[in-house]
């Protein structure tokens, strides 16, 4: 899958990645009127507002990205229904040929990875048939377990052809709480950054590892250093724009052939319509917002890139 | 609910959570047929059965245990039939009086914790009504991120009088891997140990936080420092018995007051009629296997806490 990735990456020209974090407050009026006068104001009505959403931010952008991001935890929150949401848009977005990365930051240990990584990335089996859960093609997932809690959700990701992103740096205020200190002489997210090129290196593609990693945006020079601790790993940039991250933060993410990072991008891009510099599509054409912003960010991404 | 969690354990006598980790191969041949007759080899099919098995294990226990923790992996990798079996259990949990934790290891940052928050422990707004998604009473949660992903669970937490099981030092092999690092001499468990306490300072039931840790029950010495670092947590303890932790090796999770610890077991009670010891009673009687290990558990445990 970190071929397909890649390929996706080349032929559109843009290391981008949407992400599909639908909280109602993004979802326009006249979508959530509509969802409401079928199944009421309801988990379902919910379900159904976030389901027409992503399916327009999806139409209008899936020519000019490689993959999208859903986040679990948007779905979650309306329960069963928005489960099937995820599911839906999950599928939806398989089919228009993105690479569909499942943000769940899921981690724990031996056969319960192992169900988590069946229910993500593989399948399930039930008597004499076998089924895919959810179906992303990567999975992010937290390391603060160790070998154990990540080795189970990499044999899945061997078996299937699938990928997992690690979190190495995460890009928010407090990430160096416990990120940062020190272990003789160096930080803790270098430790971890070592251990997924180790597991990296042993399930390669064809340019780059299917173990890649989350570094996040908002820190350049910690990217930096890890770009080179972890030369074949593919990273998954999150924090630019709405978190504060800009094209020039992220050059260092990015190897010498132009590829190694794939950035991300939520808010920015899916409740565009709601930005001063996008107002002027309106609610009713958020879809259009969110190609123009897709546009502006591949933009600023390739100038950024073009200046190294 | 940690005063609620207490009342609760201090009435059965037994410091223990009965863990829902409902493998297909756990579930005896009977209630798998029945289930598949009903709905297929299917999706369906397989969250009937372990929904069925589930209730069979509380249906013979409910009335010895404080509380249950069901592992949402082992829902989510039957897919959305699969969650929809997590959340009977844990309604049908709550009915009986029970203490449900969700045992979800969730961890992002910001919006994303917080609609993993109303979404596991809260409840979420559509439009002008409000739903209860799944609705546990505790949450495991991962430290990684630092305080930016743990506050907006304790926000919900202090709303809703619900609560958190924060991962400190865990059961697994491999869990020294980053836990054990040591930072100025000190290893990082220790340090989210001190965070947990800090966190939990400010949140507190009549006795005890509502902010919790895990602990694993394999690491006896470890548990001994984390006791003394956070008194007033509430740890709860995986572990023991198949993972290999004893009851003698609990008694320094415990405090004076003989409370401050509730330890789960899960396959050692719930697949109980597979175990030597419980093949007496038969796959047909598997609920009464599990009652009688958790006898024996409880017994094994009040003996250690005797003894200390």
């Amino acid at each position: 899958m970190i071929n397909k990735l890649i390929e996706n990456i080349k032929k559109t020209g843009a290391p981008i990645v949407v992400g599909l974090d639908p909280m109602l407050g993004y979802v326009p009026e006249h979508i959530q009127k509509k969802a409401f006068a079928e199944y009421g104001e309801t988990l379902d009505g919910a379900a159904e507002a976030i389901w027409q959403f992503n399916k327009g931010i999806v139409d209008a952008t899936w020519d000019l990205i490689p993959a999208v991001k859903p986040q679990s935890a948007m779905y979650e929150q309306f329960g069963i229904p928005g489960l099937a949401a995820f599911k839906k848009t999950v599928d939806y977005c398989k089919e228009k040929g993105l690479v569909v990365i499942g943000d769940v930051k899921r981690g724990d240990i031996g056969s319960t990875s192992a169900a988590y990584a069946a229910g993500h990335l593989g399948r399930v089996q039930v008597g004499s048939k076998s089924f895919v859960p959810f179906g992303e093609d990567f999975a992010t997932v937290n390391p603060y377990l160790g070998s154990d809690g990540v080795k189970p959700f990499i044999e899945v990701c061997k078996e299937e052809k699938k990928g997992l992103f690690i979190l190495v740096k995460t890009s928010n205020p407090s990430s160096g709480e416990f990120q940062d200190r020190e272990i003789s002489g160096r930080p803790l997210y270098e430790l971890v950054g070592e251990k997924v090129a180790e597991w990296g290196a042993d399930h390669m593609g064809e340019e780059y590892s299917y173990i890649g990693a989350v570094v996040g945006a908002t820190y350049p020079e910690m990217g930096k250093a890890l770009r080179k601790i972890m030369p074949k790993t593919y990273i998954l940039v999150p924090g630019y724009g709405a978190q504060g991250g800009k094209g020039k933060d992220l050059v260092h993410f990015f190897n010498e052939d132009g590829l190694g990072a794939i950035v991300n991008s939520s808010r920015g891009i899916i409740a565009a319509y709601k930005q001063e510099a996008y107002a002027k599509f309106g609610a009713e054409n958020f879809g259009d917002a969110a190609r123009a912003a897709v546009e502006a960010m591949a933009a600023d991404i390739r100038e950024a890139l073009g200046a190294k």
